[in-house]
This record gives structure tokens, sequence and C-alpha cells, in this order.
């Protein structure tokens, strides 16, 4: 991050008509973004594009999810057709809407919207072995990337993950543990809805995977204690792909290269719930700047989610227990992070407004 | 509150292709709205209108607050000339800004955009005896109700609570005291930013104030701990006027007539932080069904705010520690809400989107 355009932003923060960081979280964000784009005031992130990366799991079917696994092709026309709850907030906050089909089980018919960048019908059982091979991750990670690369060609000034695939929270739940070090127990939870036995066998399963891949302690991703960035070490780099390939699903891969893409460009990216998380974890594994460009959407009710976020650093902007995925928290995130952005632009200073400041009383205009 | 649209309001969103539950608050959101409309699907709450109500407060003179009185008309300027917090948020979320002097100690200039109402140049000094006499206190009121009457007739469908009046933290507080027979020690803030030497005097300043003024207990204001309605006790609500006039605000009593005003044309208001929550309180002591049109748009960092909403039985949708006033935080929840709602319109059932739900497991369509 540009740590200029960090400061001039700080120093603008405080020259505006409020009392000094009175807009809380919100003038971290506005420096945050200052940084991300080496400009201060950092440019309205504005258009935003939502991008739901859909894929299917093979832990599926050791009974992880109450739903069927076609309802990840169902829910994928549902997008297409505009019915969805991520539709209905992207209109509601002014966002496109893109579906990337990166390894539906099923095939899909070609419709507008649909990006059919399939790498594999659905994982491999990460309860069994690796539920990518390395190259499958890479592609995957690759088509993240090109994704995030066209949107922001087309204009987008801010990008937003989104996601869909029955059992994705349990390759996130692992990607967590892979990645924090944390225990199954509590980095699981209940997902879109299970209930004890099945939550139980979830973490059982997790485990299982853990232990089938290899999987011990962490290894990178986020800052050190004392703040500094990490180098991206080649040999931390490589066992990030080969976690991320081990317990992840095609869907944390494309996400991981999204936000890598975004990282690139330089443009801001409103992370959704608890698999947008997991996929950050990976991103800053392979890359630790990636978190500069990260701005957490939401807190989702996932208690996975949240040591995701304690790791990468990350504080949630919306925290309203929602457990939906799809990027709907991160949409409605957009706004507030718009809102953030807009203060820099456009409100007065206190000498330009005339407007007596505390700290120095003195009157000015 | 329309129960029956409630109850309509809880059904749809349990078709909706979601799992049930997954929007969290929001969904709480939806059947409130509801209910205050008594229809389901409730309208859109578009467009919004955000009235700032401004005025001074003679307890200033008692040095509860590091800014001079003056900022209240220079900020008055700002909010007029488009530059303040306020004006930027509004823009990002599409409102519309009215801009009320109710008791602004100075003469303003006439603009475009201000409406002028004063009842009296400022309040008395709360810490000697009344704020207000009752016929101010009314004036004020009827001044709310009246501006919530012109916003609604101009085409607004839901109203944003603002304000704007130095010294106003300690009105607050002791309203909040007046309300819920709370602690001035633990209702009490740091407003806009005081030091401790000025926190321990403002609380002492609103101890004084509940003395002289003969406060004691509580009255009125929210639902019994069984849920039900209390019925206008006209002794509670007499009580109510006495202590809102006691110790509140010009901008207090006109914001507890705008919550009165929207309630009584079935309109949401969406209350910003700890003013309007103190002026929420005051409203609902004098109309218990008032709090069923509000939606608590932010938590304030004040600590009697949390107090004031716990009373009301409301929870923030947006908490992000501002500390500014003006209607920043009701405006931010503003995208949240009209979210909740568009749910309730745009998003396709199980059925009609063909999508399996797992509490049938009957795949539809």
């Amino acid at each position: 991050a540009d740590q200029e355009a960090m400061r001039l932003a700080r120093a603008h923060q405080d020259n505006l008509t409020k009392p000094r960081g009175a807009l809380g979280v919100l003038e971290e964000v506005a420096v945050r973004l200052a940084g991300a784009a080496g400009a201060c005031p950092p440019p309205p992130p504005s258009p935003a594009a939502l991008a739901i990366f859909a894929a299917d799991h093979g832990v599926h079917a050791q009974g992880v999810s109450p739903w069927p696994q076609e309802v990840t092709t169902q829910m994928v026309a549902n997008f297409l057709a505009g019915g969805a709850v991520a539709n209905a907030f992207a209109a509601q906050v002014g966002a496109s809407v893109t579906v990337v089909d990166i390894g539906v089980a099923a095939d899909l018919p070609a419709a507008p919207g649909l990006v059919v960048r399939k790498v594999a019908r659905g994982t491999a059982d990460l309860s069994l072995g690796p539920a990518m091979t390395s190259a499958q991750a890479v592609a995957a990670l690759e088509v993240g990337i090109a994704v995030a690369g066209e949107l922001i060609a087309a204009g987008a000034a801010c990008l937003i993950t989104g996601d869909m695939g029955i059992a994705n929270t349990t390759a996130s739940a692992a990607l967590i543990c892979a990645f924090t070090g944390q225990d199954p127990a509590v980095a699981t939870g209940r997902g879109t809805g299970v209930d004890d036995a099945t939550l139980d066998r979830k973490i059982a399963i997790i485990r299982r995977g853990l232990q089938v891949n290899g999987i011990t302690g962490t290894t990178g991703g986020g800052a050190d204690p004392d703040g500094t960035e990490r180098g991206a070490d080649p040999a931390d780099a490589a066992e990030a792909l080969r976690r991320l390939a081990a317990v992840g699903g095609l869907e944390h891969a494309a996400l991981a290269g999204f936000i890598l893409g975004a990282a690139a460009a330089r443009v801001p990216v409103i992370l959704d719930g608890v698999i947008a998380g997991s996929a950050a974890l990976a991103a800053c594994a392979l890359s630790p700047a990636a978190v500069e460009y990260c701005v957490a959407g939401h807190r989702s009710a996932e208690p996975g989610h949240a040591l995701a976020l304690d790791h990468l650093g990350l504080r949630a902007l919306v925290d309203l227990e929602l457990r939906l995925g799809e990027g709907t928290g991160a949409l409605l995130a957009y706004p507030l992070v718009g809102a953030a952005v807009r203060v820099m632009h456009e409100v007065a200073t206190f000498d330009s407004a005339g407007v007596t400041d505390k700290n120095t009383q003195t009157a000015a205009g």
C-alpha cells in the first residue's frame, strides 16, 4: 500500500467538517482505499461488479449438507433469471452481476451473463485425498485472475466476491484450519443450516480431510505480529497452493485468483462471508500484499469467518447475522464503502466552510 | 402493527430461494415494515427524505462541549451548501435533505432547503430549571409532525432523522435517564469528543438537571415485558411531555414529533444515533405504538444510545463507531432497509424458480 497516500488521507479526514475520528471505521476504509489506489482521495469505487463463482464439491457425498447437490445448478439458473437475493441486492446498490461456472457438476445451458470456465465437474472428495490436482487449482486461480481483469477492463472500479456451491462451507472451514492452524471443532459451523448430528459429522470429515492431506500447522498469509509484510517465500507459496488444492473448492481457488487480480490492478475487492474469507487466506498466503486491497464486507454467522478475518487483520462492515453467501453480505457493504470514499471527495474542510475547529478554536473562512 | 401482514411476510420469507432465516436481521426489518404498512410485501421505502433539525442548548454555558455554540449555525450553513458528511451520505444513498431551524440561537439567512420554524433561540439551561416551557415543547413537537407530513405529502416513503445542535448529547443523556431510569454515570458519553474532566462535569450537570426538574424513576415508553402494547395512559403522556420539556432540546421535541408524524402516516422512520434514540423514547412514551414504525439505523458510540435502544426493543443495523450525528448513521442504514424490502418484491420462490427446498426435498418447477 502507498503509505504517503494513506498519510494524506488521514490528514485530510482530520480537516473535514466533523469531529476527528467521528466516522469511526469508515475513516479507516477510506485510508485503506487511498493506500490501495496510491491516491488521495481514492477514486470512487463505482461502478462495482459482483462475480459469483459456482462449483460443486466431492465432499457433498459425505452428507455434510442437507441440500441436494443439484441446488448449485438450480441456483445458477436463478441468478441468471434475476431471481436470487444477490440479484435483488445488486439491483439495490447498483452492481452488475456475472456468474462464472468454474466447476458445476452439471452442464449448464448457455445464457446471457453466464461465463463458462469449467475446470472440472466439481472437486474430488477432500476427505479421501486432494480435492483438486495442482493443475486444476492453478487453472481455477487463473480464471479468477482473468475474470477480475475482464471486469476491470470493462470499467469496474470495485470488485465484489460471490459464490455458490452446495457444501462449500465444509471446504471453507477446512481451508481456514489449513491456513490459520485452528481446530475444525472451532472453525466449523452450520452453514446454511445443519443439525447437531450433521455438524459433528462435518467436523469429523474436515478433520479427516486435513489428516489425509497431511496438513498440520499453518503456512503464510497475513502480516507478521510486528506488522511488517512477509515476503512471498516461494516455499510458503508452494505449500499454500498445495493446501488450497487439497481441501479447497474450485470456487475458492477462483476467488483467490479474483482477489489477486483485483490487487494486481490496485482495485479494491469487497469480500463476502466465510467462503471469500477462506479464499482470501489462500490469496494472501500466495501474495501477502493482496490483503491491502481487501475490504471485509460482512461478518458471517459461521464461526470460521471471524477466525479468518482476525488472521487477515480485517474488520467486517456489516454484521447482520446473514448466512446466505452469493455475495449478499459484500453487496450490502458496498454503499458503505462508497460513502466512505465520497466523504473524501465532497465534504468541506473547516477552512472552506468557515466552521470553527475545536482543535484550533479559530473560526475560519 | 398489522399482525396479519407480519405473518404473511414471515411466511413469504420462508418460501424464497434462500435458506430459512439466512438474511438474519434483515428478515425482521422486512417483517416490521410489513406490519407498519399493513401490507405484504411492504412498499419500497423510496424515495427517502432526511430532515435535520437544528437547535441550540442553554446548557452549553456549563462547558459540556469543547465546541463553541456558533458551530451549530456554521454547520447549518454547511448543510445548505452541501458540504457536510450528511450531504455526502445522502447523495450516496439517494435521499433528499431538508434542514429545519427549530431553535438555533442565531438568525439564519434564508436559503433554499432551509425551513425556518424557530420556536426559541435555543433552550434554557436544563441544569437550572426546565429547558423548555410546555408550550415550547408542544410547538416543537407540532413542527416535527408537520415536517413529517409535508415530506410524506411530497412523496417520501421513508423518513430519516437528522440533528445538529452543539451540546445536544448532554440533553440526550438527560432524556435517556428521564425515560429509562438509568443513572447519568452510565448514560453519559463523550459526545463529539470531551476529555475526562469535561465528561465528569457533564455527568454532574445532568444529575443536577434531573434533580432540579424533579425527575425520578421512569415513565412510559416501549412495550411491557410480555410484549403487549401499553395503552397511552394520559397521566404517563403528561409526565412524558413534562420530562421532554424539562431536559430535552428543541430538536429532540421536533424529532419526537417527526417520529409521531411518520407513525401516523404508517411510514417507516430510520433513527440516527443517540439524539434520535432519546427523542424516540419521548415519542414512544407519548404514543407507544410509534415504535413499530421505527428502524434503528445505527448504534452510536455514546453509551446512552444502547440503553435507549434496549428500552425501545430495537436493534441497530449499522455499528461502525460513528459519533457524528446529522443523520449520518441512519443514512448508511437506508440502503440496507431498501435491500430488505426489495427481497420481498423481487426474489423468486422455490416453486417459481424450480429450486429444491431442503425442508420439503421436493424439486419444484
